[in-house]
Formats: C-alpha cells, sequence, structure tokens
C-alpha cells in the first residue's frame, strides 16, 4: 500500500507541474523542460493560472481543471500557495506530491509550522510527499524516463538509487554523475523531509531490482532505530554508501542551522553506520569513485590483490596502497610465475606487483591479466597503464574490457595514468570495469568491495536476553529518585550492575568500625576500603580510596584514619559509609560504559581504561541494543584488545566474559532507557581468574524521565 | 663550479643527440622530435653512425664530428655502447652528459659492475651526469626551451622543479600535468641516479629564481645526512613536497627489487622529511593538487579559514574537513557579519560558513569575498560554487580571479562542484588561484600552505653538546667488547647513561648478601632489586625484578629467594649480582631510545612506556643527532604528552629536563655511532620532582664496528 503510492511518485502514468511557467531561468520553467527534453513516459500537465502552452503541453489554470487521473503533483508555487494547493490535490484525488518550493522548517519558526500544517493534511488525506525544499525527483528506467528536477543535466541510466539531503548540493551531484558518467536508477532531493526520508527510500529500494546500490548524502538521521534495522538488513543484499556530513562540532552547528534538523554528534553517527553495514564515505568524490566500483564489479571471494603494470614506480605506490588498506597483496602461484615467465622478457618481474615493464604490448596486458585472473590465489586485479611510446591507451582499455566481459567473476579496475581524454572517451563507451587514474583511488574501490564482502559474510548478530533481577534494580533506581539523586551512589551503583548479572568485586557495607571488621573478615584480606557518599562524587579526591589491606589491623587503621581525614575537610556530613571489596589483582584496566547521544539514545563504549582513557581515547562505540557480534567486534577493535589476548606473559583474558559484560549493560540500559551514564572504570581484568570485573561503577539517570517511566513501569523487561 | 657543470645539463647552449633515429617510435626519434617540437633555442646535434639528416637537423656519424661546442650530450645508444660513448664525449670534451639507456644496475650484478664502470668516469672526467635508465630533462625558461625527453606531451611553463626516480611514471607525471596545466620550470628524470640524485637537484635550484617550489618523487634517499642538511635549508626559503613510495613492507621489498637500490624503512624516511621541513604526500594526485596551491598562493599568515558559499551542503563538508585537518574556523568579526548583511538577503548565514543561499547572484560573490578578504580574523578563504539557474561557473571563476589579482595578500581557493568542462577552460586560462572539484581537495591544500608557515615560522634548532664524561662510557663500553658482549649489562648501560649526564635512578651493585645489605641502607628504602646476568636478558621473565623492598629484612629475604630461584632454573651461572637501586614513585612510565635504521643510520624513539609501548604504539621517531627543536616536538607529538602535563591532578614531568634527556641520548649515540640498540624503559616520571628518571636501560652495539672504531678512537666528541 505504502508502495503503491510511492510508486505513484517514483514511477508515476502522469505529473501535473503546480506552478509550470513560460518564463525562462525559472523553476517552472526549467521544470517543464526537464520533463519534456529527457521525454517522459507519461501525460504531462502543466498548472498555471494563466493557462496556455508551456514547453509546448497544454496548460490548465488550476489542477482541478487537469482532464485525466493524475499521478504526482510537482508544486513549484510560492510558499504562501502550498498549502491550499495540497487541498486542491486531494480534491482532485492525487497521492503523491513533490514540493519544490522552499521557504518552509529551514526558514525558521514560521515556516516550521506552516511545514507542521503541510504533514498535517498530508497524512490526513493519505498522501506521500517528497520535500519542500528540494530538487525534484528522477527515474531513468525506460518505461518511466521521469527527470522532474531542475538540473543542469540530463540523467545516464544506471543501478543507483541515491537520496540527497541538500537540494543545491543535489544539483551539483547530478551534474558530477553525468560527468563522470555514473549513471543512476532513481534519485530523490528529499530536502526538509517533512514526510518521505531517507528511510523511506531505504525500504522502498529495498526489493527493486532497478537499484542494484544506494547512495547517500545525509546531514542527519531522522530515526536512528529505524534506519538501523531497514538499513542492517537490506546492506546484506546491496551496498549502501553514506556520505553523513556535520562531523565536526563546527560542521555539525553549520548542519543544523542549515537544515533545521540537530545533527546527531558524529561518534554515535559512525556506530550507528558500522553496525548497519553502510559503507561511510567522507567525500563526494570518493562516494562516486567508489560508487563506480559497485556499478562494475562482482562482490570478491576474498581480499587478495594483484597488480599488473608496466611501470615499477605506480606498482610501489599500489602495493603501498593496499598493504595499508589492510587488504593482502596475493601470493602468484608458481604455474601463474612459470606461465607469465613464458612470455614476459627477462627483465620484468613476476612476483607481485608484477611488471611488465614500460615496453609491454598489448598482447602482453592480454596474456598477463588472463594469466593472472586464472590463479585461484587472487581475488581481485589492479592493472595499471602508463602511456608508451606507441600503445594507445584506449586500446589498452579496450583489451581489458573484453577480457573482463569473458570472465565476470573477479573485480578487475584500471589504473590509467594518462590524460583526462582519455577519461572523456571512456565516458562515452559500454564499460564493465571501472578506471581510475591512480593507483590510491582505485586501491580504494577495492578496499570498499572487500569490505561489502566482509560485511555480507559476517552473520547477522543477535541480541541476547539474560535472566536479570530486573525488579531489583528498579527499586534500587528507585530509591535514589524518590531521594531526588539523579547520580546513584557507588553501592547502589554497583548493585544495580550486580542485579544484572554483572562481574562485580565482592563487597560489603558498612557504617561503623565493627561493621567494617566484620564485612573485612568475611571477604578474607586483601580488601580495598572506599568511601560512599552522598556529597563527594570524586572520591580520590579525598583519600577516600585506600587499597591493598592486608590484615584487620590494617582495615581498623585505615578506617579511623578516613574519618580523621573528613572530619578535617568537614566532608563527614555525606558519609554514608564504606564499602569493603575484594581487592582484584590485575594490572589490565579496562572501562566500559553507558553514554547517551541527545539524537542517537544510549551508546555503548568499551576500551582501555584507567587514567588512559582520556589520553589515549583507545575507545569504541556502538548504539544500544547491542547484538553479540557487535560486542565481539568492539572487544576486537580496540588496540588494548593485545593486552586482553595476553601480552607479555599476562594471563589471557575471558573473552566471552567480558562480551557478556557489555551485552547484559546494554540490556541494562534497554530496560532503564533513562540511565544518561553509566560508567564501569575500571573493569579490572583480574590476573588470577581473567574475567573482567567491575571494581568501580557510576550510574547517573535522567531524573524527570526516571520518575515518569518507573512510575508507569510494569514488570516488563526485554525479554516479554 | 659544481652548478656550472649542472647548468650545461639543465640550460644548455647545445645538445648532442648520440643515437638520434629517424625510425619512428623509438627513443632516438622521439628525442629529436621533442628538442624540435619545443623550439630548443640552441644547436641540436643529432649523432647517428648513418648520419643523414635526422628531424631536419645534419646528423655526425660519431660525436667527435660535431663541428660546434657541445654541452650535454643525450646518450640513446644501446648499453652496451655506453661506456665508450663517455670516452668519446670526453675526448670532445663534454661535460653534461644525460643518459636515457637501460640495463645497468636495475637489471641486476653485471648492470651494477657496468653503472659502478660509468660511475669512475663521469668522475674521473669531471663530468655530471643524469641517468642511466632515465626520462631525460626539461628546462621551460624562455631562454633554454628544452624538451630532451621523450615523453607523450609538450611542457607547460610553471615554476615547480621536479625530481622523478622512475622513469615510466616520469612520462604519466609529464602528461597528467599537461593535462592539469601545471606548469614547471625544470624536470630531470633522475633514473638510476649513480651521479646526479635528488640532493643535486635540490642544491642546485636552492638559489634558482625560476624554480619556486620543489616535488619529488622519490622510492629512496640516497644521502639521508645530507639531504636532511639541504633541505632543512632549502625548505625554509621554498617548499619541497615529495612523494615516497614504498611505505609497505611489501612496496619496499617492490622498490628494491625495481630500483636496485634498498629502500629504507618508512619510519625512518617519514622521520628524515618531517625533520627536513619537507611536506610529505601519499599520492601523485594530491602531490599535483597541492602544487597547484603553492604555485598560485601566498603562504597565509595564520590558520584560520573563511568558508564563502552558496549551497549549504558542501558548506557543512567545507567545515568538517578544515576542522578535521586541524586548521581553526574563522571567527568573523562583527563589523563584516554586519557589512554582509548589508547586501545579503535574509535566507543567507553570515557566520562562517557564509552561505549566500543558492540563488546568489554574482555581484554576492564579489561582494562577499572582497568583503571577507579585508577581515583581520581571515588568513585564507576558500568559495563554494554550486550550479545555479542562470549563472555560469567561467564568469564566477573570473570574478573571483580579478578579485585576487587586485589582493594578493591571502589565499584564496575556489571549490567549483561543476562539470569537467569547467576544468578544461580553466586549464586554459591565465589563473591566479586553484580552482577544485570538492572542498576535501581545497581543505587540504590549504593545510599545505599553512604546514609550509608553520615550519618557516619554527626556529631552526640547535643540536646542544654537553658536558659529558665521553671517557668512562667508552671504558665501560669498551670492556664489554673485550668480553665479546654485544649486549652491556644493565649495570653497565645504566652507567654509560650516567656518564653522559642522564637521570639514572640512585644505584649500587652487589654480590652477595653482606654487600646487598650496605648498598641497600646507604640508598634508603624503599628500594627495587635487580639482577644483573650475561646470560638472561629479560629480566621479568624469571622474576629478577623485585619492587618495593621497606627494610633491610625484606631485602635479605627478598636475595635469598632470588638466590634460590635461579637455582632451580640452573641460571644462578650468568649471574654477576644485583642492582639495589632508590625506588622511583610515579605511575607515568615514558620510554626512549634508539633504534638504527640500515639506511637512514640512528633513529630516536620517545613514548608512552611500560606493557603500553607494544600494545598502543604511542611513540614518534626522529633521526639522530636531534636539534632542541626536535626533542621538544618529539615530547609534544605523542598523546602520553597529556599525561606529561599531568592529567588527573598529577604534577606535571620537567619537559625541558625529558628533552635534555633526549638531546644527551642524541650525542651519545652521535658519539659512539656503533649503538645499535638502546632502550631506557621505563623512564619513570617521578611523582615528587616531575623528572624524568631512567630505572632500567639496555644497549646493545654492533661488535665488528665497535672495536673497530673503539680501536681507532682518540677522545673526539660533538664538540671538539
Amino acid at each position: 500500500m505504502q508502495n503503491e503510492i510511492l510508486d505513484k511518485i517514483m514511477k508515476p502514468k502522469s505529473i501535473a507541474v503546480i506552478g509550470a511557467s513560460t518564463k525562462p531561468k525559472t523553476i517552472g520553467s526549467e521544470i517543464m523542460q526537464r520533463l519534456r527534453d529527457y521525454k517522459f513516459n507519461g501525460k504531462i500537465y502543466p498548472v498555471n493560472p494563466k493557462g496556455g502552452i508551456i514547453e509546448g503541453f497544454q496548460a490548465y489554470t488550476n489542477i482541478g481543471e487537469v482532464p485525466g487521473e493524475v499521478d504526482l503533483a510537482v508544486i513549484v508555487v510560492n510558499a504562501k500557495f502550498v498549502l491550499d494547493t495540497i487541498d486542491q490535490c486531494h480534491a482532485k484525488g492525487i497521492k503523491g506530491i513533490c514540493i519544490i518550493t522552499a521557504g518552509f522548517k529551514e526558514t525558521g519558526k514560521e515556516g516550521a509550522e506552516m511545514e507542521k500544517k503541510l504533514l498535517e493534511k498530508v497524512r490526513e488525506y493519505g498522501m506521500r510527499c517528497v520535500g519542500p525544499n528540494c530538487l525534484g525527483v528522477l527515474n531513468t528506467n525506460p518505461e518511466v524516463k521521469m527527470d522532474a528536477t531542475f538540473a543542469e543535466s540530463l540523467p545516464v541510466r544506471g543501478d543507483i538509487g541515491f537520496v540527497s539531503q541538500s537540494g543545491a548540493l543535489g544539483g551539483g551531484i547530478l551534474n558530477i554523475l553525468k560527468d563522470l558518467n555514473i549513471g543512476f536508477a532513481q534519485f530523490v532531493s528529499i530536502g526538509n523531509q517533512a514526510d518521505i526520508n531517507a528511510e523511506t527510500m531505504l525500504e522502498y529500494w529495498e526489493n527493486d531490482d532497478d537499484v542494484k546500490q544506494i547512495l547517500l548524502y545525509m546531514e542527519s538521521i531522522q530515526n536512528p532505530a529505524n534506519f538501523r534495522k531497514l538499513a542492517s538488513r537490506i546492506t546484506k543484499k546491496k551496498p549502501i554508501l553514506a556520505l553523513k556530513s556535520g562531523r565536526s562540532a563546527a560542521g555539525a552547528s553549520a548542519a543544523s542551522s542549515h537544515t533545521g534538523s540537530l545533527a546527531g554528534a558524529d561518534k554515535a553517527a559512525a556506530a550507528l553506520l558500522k553496525q548497519s553495514g553502510v559503507i561511510r564515505e567522507f567525500s563526494l568524490k570518493n562516494l562516486f569513485a567508489n560508487a563506480k566500483a559497485f556499478s562494475n564489479c562482482p562482490i570478491p571471494q576474498g581480499n587478495r590483490v594483484a597488480i599488473i603494470t608496466n611501470s615499477g614506480g605506480p606498482g610501489i605506490m599500489a602495493t603501498d596502497a593496499i598493504c595499508e588498506s589492510g587488504m593482502q597483496m596475493a601470493k602468484i602461484t608458481d604455474e601463474t610465475k612459470e606461465k607469465l615467465r613464458s612470455f614476459l622478457p627477462s627483465a620484468a618481474s613476476v612476483k607481485n606487483p608484477i611488471d611488465m615493464i614500460a615496453s609491454a604490448p598489448i598482447e602482453h596486458y592480454i596474456q598477463t591479466l588472463e594469466t593472472v585472473i586464472a590463479d585461484d590465489n587472487v581475488d581481485m586485479i589492479m592493472v595499471i597503464y602508463l602511456p608508451f611510446l606507441g600503445l594507445k591507451d584506449i586500446d589498452v582499455a579496450q583489451a581489458l574490457i573484453d577480457i573482463k566481459a569473458k570472465n565476470p567473476q573477479k573485480p578487475i579496475v584500471g589504473v590509467f595514468m594518462t590524460t583526462s581524454d582519455f577519461f572523456g572517451k571512456i565516458a562515452n563507451m559500454e564499460v564493465n570495469m571501472p578506471f581510475y587514474m591512480y593507483a590510491e583511488e582505485a586501491a580504494e574501490a577495492l578496499l570498499r568491495l572487500d569490505q561489502q564482502r566482509q560485511w555480507m559474510e559476517k552473520p547477522v548478530g543477535k541480541a541476547p536476553c539474560y535472566d536479570v533481577d530486573r525488579a531489583k534494580a528498579a527499586s534500587i533506581i528507585k530509591q535514589s529518585i524518590d531521594e531526588g539523586r539523579a547520580q546513584l551512589t557507588t553501592r547502589e551503583s554497583i548493585d544495580v550492575l550486580d542485579a544484572y548479572g554483572i562481574r562485580v568485586c565482592k563487597s560489603g557495607f558498612a557504617t561503623n568500625i565493627d561493621e567494617v571488621v566484620t564485612v573485612g573478615n568475611s571477604i578474607g584480606y586483601p580488601v580495598v576500603m572506599k568511601m560512599t557518599s552522598k556529597t563527594t562524587s570524586h572520591k580520590t579526591d579525598v583519600g577516600g580510596v585506600r587499597v591493598n589491606i592486608q590484615s584487620e589491623e590494617q582495615l581498623r587503621a585505615e578506617y579511623n584514619d578516613l574519618i580523621e581525614k573528613l572530619k578535617e575537610k568537614g566532608l563527614l556530613e555525606g558519609l554514608e559509609g564504606v564499602i569493603i571489596q575484594e581487592m582484584v589483582k590485575g594490572n589490565r584496566e579496562m572501562v566500559c560504559g553507558i553514554a547517551t547521544d541527545p539524537q542517537y539514545g544510549p551508546m555503548m563504549m568499551f576500551g582501555l581504561g584507567g587514567v588512559f582513557v582520556e589520553v589515549m581515547k583507545d575507545v569504541t562505540f556502538r548504539i544500544a541494543p547491542l547484538t553479540d557480534v557487535d560486542a565481539e567486534e568492539m572487544i576486537k577493535s580496540v588496540k588494548a584488545y593485545k593486552l586482553l589476548e595476553g601480552a607479555r606473559g599476562t594471563k589471557p583474558a575471558q573473552m566471552e566474559q567480558i562480551q557478556e559484560t557489555l551485552l547484559r549493560l546494554s540490556q541494562l540500559v534497554t530496560d532503564f532507557k533513562f540511565i544518561d551514564e553509566l560508567d564501569i572504570n575500571p573493569l579490572l581484568i583480574s590476573e588470577k581468574t581473567g574475567e573482567g570485573i567491575a571494581v568501580d561503577g557510576r550510574i547517573k539517570v535522567r531524573l524527570e524521565e526516571a520518575k515518569q517511566k518507573l512510575a508507569d513501569c510494569c514488570s516488563c523487561s526485554c525479554c516479554g
């Protein structure tokens, strides 16, 4: 049903252009020209109060007068007329709307108000709507042939579905794609995305065979959870490449003033895209260059690359680029080497990179490429050409294209360090492989293909549900809230973690010297003693942590000393008591926790802990809830993973137990969405058992939200 | 004198092409064509045994017959005739030689032998020689007009001096430069660099006003020390941009088989280039793109960038790129904002990035740019253009060029997201500012300008000479060598460091329980006890380090226990004794040391120490000898610098003392060049004083070299 209405927008049989104009260089004129010039495969009804003939089509004075059925109304009238126009479209029974007109949310409060009303009407009338404040829509399918934009150039047919958030940029993109001869299937400029957004298009294109890869230019992600759900499913079938701008703080601030949408922090966006299997690009240049690879290459079977070149220098540069990207230089088999030696001159190198030397004729390109394709140790091939006397670049390219046609199974990319003339020629040919000017571009394209392979091979993760004591956690948190404390005490924090089955170190609470001794003796020495206070959150600053207490006597002495110190500083008031903990020995301190991004929600962190957290920043982020695959990846993606593996003769950490810790934390924050911050620092790796043990914990909630939620709360949990 | 001979090669008044040919598509024919087509401003003498007319010039059967004086002989005869040809050139009195012919060192042992003989002749005859195995030489100066290459395209006049090591790549480079309309002054393909290498050309171009920037493509650096000396001086006057390939191990291996030269490890190359003020590029694409900026921009006064755009999206992307590069987004003054508001529409944003909105006419570009140039808070400007109805890209570009002509003082770069047609047109125009297609390219270009500014502003460093006890260090090392030990014991190592005035922790040596106690008592508790052994180098593996010994009793117990353990493991034999050290308290462990690169010589390391060295790899390298500026930079460039500054309430480290430690180490390794490895790990930062204290040390020498050197040794040191 939804797709039926979207079909009316993307595959209409009739289009009304409301606000069509005969005045040159106006949007109302340009759109009519595009529709005409690209030869739209349906009916075109210009609508203009003056009527007449516009770009050769009979114009109607209002939409109601249009004789036939209208699938799509493209609206370019002044913003103040848009709402009425929507009513008229409804009266005419139109369901597909594309509003080019600007002057809505992007202009401020008044515009936002108008956009809100617009959306209400769209919803009420059962319409779907692109825009407002956009460039329009495009579909190159021969059965549709719709260019309802006001971009400078007509599109090239291809397999890309493109969503652009920025309107003006969309025009630039269409120009450049045309120039690079990168074709696409459909293009949507979503503008202010009042209704239709990137997620709508993802879902729409999921099973559309016309769209073989999806490209996104985004300044914000509207519904991160929904985006993740959709994208992580779709990327298993077809690649999604996204350029998400507003990465820097300044850029994000520019983004929010530009689109009127709050751009999320980039760490969260980065995590979300990664978890969704979306390939992230950082410049339009790379977005286009890599899309070219996906249009012309199969997904490889592995990451072993062979390089064929007629010049040593570029061969070395290509090797550098391949190795630095983390791919492998293919180990050419002896059989292949022997074959290569049979026809290449003795000065040639038959090791990878295969250097045929400068004088290589076209036959050597053909024979070498065919030989290397047949090598089972080779997954992908980069063929480099540098001009040499008597050899024509375009002939070499044609020879490669012919071989590729016969051998479609492996990605082959060309690096032709020649003039732009060549790329002009190539742009007008039927090509079946991508050509680049520089080895680094080609290496990146191969890397992207390989990233997609890895993602597709990766198992779909699951977010497990552990049997936890949710009620206990809730009651601990409730107590803190009831006392008006957003920040739980250390004891409460640790108890919440414990309720969720997270391994915390053995401990007990004591409020006087006798209790202290009892608890200490029951845990067994050595122990650590930590003060817990409602007024002092940074314990170390007041000497509130005493470690390596070896005996009952020492414990007594340390406790008395602490009380003394607090008295001196006038901090005795807030003291709740002390926590006596088992002293876990280990010198590997990790950190894990939760931070909340205002747009993306709770975000999990894991990495190297202790004093190094802020200095080394060896931490990684993922959006909650985590799957088991996410958790495993998090652990493996930090440099400190080597410490966990047992560098320098230490005991390897229990990876599965640490993974479970992350997953339980994820469950905790999913159950209690009002947890704003949570830190386990350190998560100490026990030298004895290799377990990750939460030695210290800090939980902070959003007070108002927590009050509300805990009041509503039934005993629901992630499991049922 | 040397420059006079180089002038004969680069600015000849007469050229003989020995091996000139009438046969099409041969190098001997192509070079003649280039010389003719580019209209060489001097005499051209083809030499060919058959005589006749070649490309319109009278040919001579041998060089001796040439009637006039010959400045430069370009040799393209078969490799086996090259040596004789050199003799003939000598007989003719020719001093400038360029050998295009391949078949020398790059082909193996025999070729290398021939190249050696070639070089001997060149030296003997007082010649200078480009090549062999190269593409030739070029000079676009109107008084010279020499294209003595066999590249496809004729050059464009410009201000770049270009040295390319790879011949075939050189041809590709010339093609692309032509295509991008990047002009150069002189180009030398050095090939096997038997005589003339990159360093020769650096020195030659140092005071040549025709060459305003130097570009290098290198696979190896021939004499790193000389390169550093020259480059660090020249880069203070004009930028040097280098693409050094063979970065990856595989790439380096490809490089060594390709050029027959040993490519140094990339860490050393990276350090050397940094210390020389050379701007390193990692792809030809970037090399060219950034050279374009240096050709058309002044060096900026600071790093504050203003962005002017007619589209929000690219403005955000540009902001991201500027911020991620570490440059600053300029804070536009209120005065400027007011001016901008006076003519820009209300929907425009006058904050940086300045968004004039899509409909901005050319007048807004002009007014906005002029206003922003005048803002004292702005050092550099990026102007972005996206196609919009009615605006012509080339007109906007021309308007910017006109403004730039009147305001040459600040760098201005254009980002024109339009078609390649535009860049074709621009390539044929007189431009005074660089234009790019994408914001990221423009941001990188600005970054390079800013890097050059920073380097030029940075004081020239000095390698200080400290008053050290060189004789004592020598005698300690000598003892180890005399005993055949390349690896000094811990005690010896520490003593050598001490002799060079490096702060080591107080310690003494003991070989029996009584001595142990005496030393311990004299230092004062707590102490650390470390075994020292001639057979066991990794002390921790055998429990040979005991820390935090609080009293005489504990010291006795620990010593007895150690002896027991060694007995069990059968390691008592090698035990020399134990070192008793003051126990320095501190939890900040740094590392510093020396590693030797086979090509670049001793290389200093500094960074985060302890167990983190290998895991975090937070270390930096510089080639010795260090200057004070180098040492300061090393300390500041690691992430752990924040720890030294005093993160989390720790005492700030004594930066100058740590800097001095590095400089004294540098002096040590400069005095004793045969030191192969030296490690101070940890260099513990004392919590009490903030000093960096060498707690453990390890020195290893190259035994044979050390024997030789110490035998030769006078009392020379860096000071006199």
